[in-house]
């Protein structure tokens, strides 16, 4: 078993952590509850004269950096690995973000350790990576290959459109996939 | 036909760049001529007192950035997505060079185009990245997985022990990969 995991919105809180910069810096404007997200890129649910602050926000240097780890995300590796799968990370950087390539590189070195740093997969296509599974937040994912994977869903509140596809979380990962 | 090529060494020139820098920074002190280089890794033909120095120079920012191109490289890329070919940079970042996986982003967006951007995957094991065909100057490439590329040498000085493989530069991968 050949595994491959997303790192935004899976194994980092991408978008808790840009919504909790946004409520920082700019207070009393334009809010969104999570669970009123239904949209993959966020800035599709902020009215127009905000997007490019938000956008500022998610191009800095260190914000991919300073991203927290989403809870139960590292133990599941380390359980993938104990059951002797292959796991890899397979992460999509942001065009536009200047650093955050460098930055996916350094996060899984802190929040995961060294071996994990070697596991680490940057692809902007993830059709050529190859795997049995991948796990991914991103409703529908395309690309120049047939995938060799099946697109398993991380579940979030903006992805709930998409249907046909097993959907977990890290709170019920072994039932979906080991049927515990 | 889906076709991995490796950066350094094959499209960015990581090693005339190097020794460019260390003969500005220390000469006279130790040189090694191109014909000369037998082993992968430069450091290891470099007497032990010099090898902090030189992992400096590669481990600095905007090594990577500032790479020559190794000439004939973008026109092959082009000429083989005219073949109607699949085309995919593929790059194993340093670890120790703290910007480096950006600026390999970034050396693709200024030497290629912005399309080529799309197309580059960094992957510390490239055994899990699908292809037909992988062109990379390193002489043996092991990783998790059961690659599905055959590998083929860009051929550089340092890389002529590796036997058994098809090996080709810029100059006649046309003869070596279409028999032409």
């Amino acid at each position: 078993m050949l595994i491959l995991i997303d790192m935004d919105g899976v194994l980092a809180d991408f978008e808790g952590h840009l919504m909790q910069q946004w409520r920082t810096l700019y207070p009393n404007t334009f809010d969104l509850a999570r669970e009123e997200r239904t949209t993959f890129y966020v800035t599709r649910q902020f009215p127009k004269e905000y997007r490019d602050k938000l956008f500022q926000l998610m191009y800095a240097q260190e914000f991919f950096a300073n991203l927290p780890a989403i809870p139960g995300g590292r133990e599941a590796l380390e359980e993938m690995k104990a059951l002797g799968w292959e796991v890899f990370l397979c992460s999509s950087p942001l065009y536009g973000n200047r650093t955050g390539a460098s930055e996916k590189f350094a996060w899984v070195e802190r929040h995961l350790g060294r071996d994990w740093w070697g596991k680490l997969i940057l692809a902007p296509d993830k059709t050529v990576v190859h795997g049995d599974i991948l796990i991914d937040d991103r409703p529908k994912i395309e690309g120049a290959a047939a995938p060799s994977w099946e697109h398993v869903i991380y579940d979030q509140p903006y992805n709930r459109s998409a249907n046909g596809k097993r959907r977990l979380t890290w709170a019920n990962w072994k039932e979906v996939l080991l049927g515990e």
